[in-house]
């Protein structure tokens, strides 16, 4: 398939193990990053890799992340470096007749690419809101500008980007098919919101907490 | 606290950002470790930072990892090479009365250490698979010589690890609590297992996979 829709792999972003996991379409990596909530932002610090789990959010063809201006992890660790993001969202577990075809379900994004720091803060942060708590942007209380200046947000670009996914039973050695001798399949994991926790407060919930996950 | 539970944090393993959620309690390390299913593992690869998320085993105070012996992601790729590695479980989303403390509730272990090659790899496979699918060793079709020779696994020792942890709801400006203007609070996010589906059997489903999440 070649459409603006294709990923464009360069020789780091080439699936080289699993090849047939692999997905090359856009539209998946914008559903898969969709549909977590937090990321793993891998950089070079002092010579060693070093891993920042964090929110994030996506804007068309980037994603913003985002931390306080006297983070370690945010400009002075990141801006201008390169970074390796990863998104993985695990589907289930493989059940195989043999120990080593046992597997996992998963959907997982990896991004390549260069963090720099996002010209349009506000709008950025709007971009994280939104998507791990939407509808709060609107409804909670704006950052004020020192809330604003103590937050740096990153932007970086999804354009170098590979995806697997693997669903469904496992594979299996024919001879373990054919000697039929225990049983095989997969457990898929399910991931749900419950009833949303008050906080000290008289308010009823509003709809856009009470409607998630419907 | 001092004693053979406490993380033993370097400069890099410190906690500097949220010092508030880091947790120096190694048995909070293994819990974590213990609860997740993914982790996701940080190496240089031609100058650049790599991610690989993937399934590990913890035994005692190091994990196991693995893969192909003919992929890039081991041996030539990690093999007494700096790693990071990370396991995040993001229990739920928090509203607060601002969106500056908008937040995230979760449990984060972040290891750094060198990847060795384990010196038992039917051990080091043995922990991986009870680990991800517990029962399934001793159930399934132990490996051949051919599988055994086709796998390779990678242990990382847990020593230096740094954890947080956030639980409950936002932490708010007093005066946004005083105005009263708007709800907040948390909401949970649940991982359950659903019902395992059979795959070309008629065997019925053993009780190491019906028993499992009850």
């Amino acid at each position: 398939m070649t459409s603006d829709l294709q990923l464009s792999p360069t020789p780091r972003s080439t699936v080289v193990r699993g090849k047939k996991r692999a997905v090359e379409d856009r539209q998946v990596l914008y559903d898969i990053l969709d549909a977590g909530l937090v990321c793993h932002l891998a950089v070079e610090v002092d010579g060693a890799p070093f891993l920042i789990p964090t929110a994030y959010g996506r804007d068309g063809n980037r994603i913003f992340l985002h931390g306080s201006t006297g983070s370690r992890s945010i400009r002075s660790m990141l801006e201008g470096k390169q970074v390796c993001v990863a998104v993985t969202l695990v589907d289930g577990v493989v059940y195989s007749r043999s120990v080593f075809h046992h597997s996992m379900n998963y959907r997982s994004a990896i991004i390549h690419g260069t963090a720099k720091i996002a010209e349009d803060t506000q709008h950025a942060l709007r971009t994280i809101v939104e998507h791990v708590t939407p509808g709060s942007w609107d409804y909670a209380r704006e950052p004020s500008k020192k809330e604003l200046a103590q937050t740096a947000a990153l932007e970086i670009d999804l354009t170098e980007a590979s995806v697997k996914v693997r669903e469904g039973g496992p594979g299996e050695e024919p001879s373990d098919l054919e000697a039929n001798l225990v049983w095989a399949g997969h457990m898929p994991l399910i991931t749900s919101w419950g009833a949303p926790v008050p906080h000290e407060t008289d308010k009823a919930i509003p709809p856009h907490v009470s409607a998630r996950g419907r």
